[in-house]
């Protein structure tokens, strides 16, 4: 069992990438990590954005804005993991790390275009999802698919919207409130 | 072993789209898929930027534009998926589109914000990766993932540069010339 996952996306800018960090925020929730921390310029419509889709479709999640990634990740008292195409292998290192997070948090790091070199130095992995260039969107959920075990998170909180799988169209259901 | 396979991107837009989709054609060509197709705008940039991860780090990959999505879906001969939030669990049915596509092609379908309502019908499968909001980019690695059996792609042919995985820091090299 993995302790807290929680993902850290690096230098946001605001125009260039609000999609991208938004795909990435939204996908740090389906497949369970506990919330988002994000550096580079504050987006309060990109927060407000994630904060509806936690409201409609439960959490826990959060998302926070951290002005200097360095001294949080330097005082994080966890494993570090930095998704880059430069570093090892995934499949040589996942049973460790998994093993490591049954009893820490752990953070990982999601960068934009440049990543600063002192990252590389700060994590305690520097992990390929491929050693091909692709998407921080697509080497996120690859990782936290393989550090659940392939299991996907069914239930969320205070869900308000369910869907209820169809072979063809849609059908989402309103959930009652309840008092806990 | 999969026979050939094949992303649609459907409905681009050059502005609001052009990350989602560049992200959308490099997770393709890293996870194995030959090529995608993408309807709604053209744009020549972006087939641009993927061309030159292709000629920079190998294929055989190609992009192309389709004005047509449903006459061109329709003529597709091979098995058609589509991943959305509201279909069947992956889980569910990867065993039988492994199958079916070990013999023919198979082309997975990727929506932007909103998917007309006719796909739902012509696609032979609605597939969900997780009923949950996130990410086509997301989706669609773990689709591919799933499909190719966990097994990444590493060799992609008239590769120039090639990484060399590393603990910390970055190395790339650049690959001879074969003359073949």
């Amino acid at each position: 069992m993995v302790a807290k996952v929680i993902v850290f996306r690096l230098g946001h800018r605001k125009e260039r990438d609000k999609r991208i960090s938004t795909h990435v925020a939204l996908v740090a929730r389906a497949f369970g990590a506990s919330g988002v921390i994000y550096s580079g310029e504050k987006d309060e419509v990109m927060e407000k954005s994630i904060m509806d889709v936690v409201e409609r479709w439960g959490g826990p999640f959060f998302i926070s804005y951290e002005r200097n990634w360095k001294r949080w990740l330097k005082a994080f008292n966890g494993v570090k993991v930095h998704l880059t195409m430069y570093g090892m292998p995934f499949q040589q290192r996942m049973n460790r790390i998994r093993e490591e997070a049954s009893s820490r948090k752990l953070c990982v790091v999601v960068g934009s275009e440049k990543v600063p070199s002192e990252l590389y130095r700060l994590a305690d992995y520097n992990i390929a999802i491929g050693n091909q260039p692709h998407s921080e969107v697509g080497a996120l959920v690859v990782f936290l698919y393989e550090l659940f075990d392939r299991n996907l998170k069914e239930e969320f909180e205070r869900a308000k919207l369910k869907i209820l799988p169809q072979e063809r169209g849609k059908k989402v259901v309103k959930l009652e409130e309840k008092t806990e």
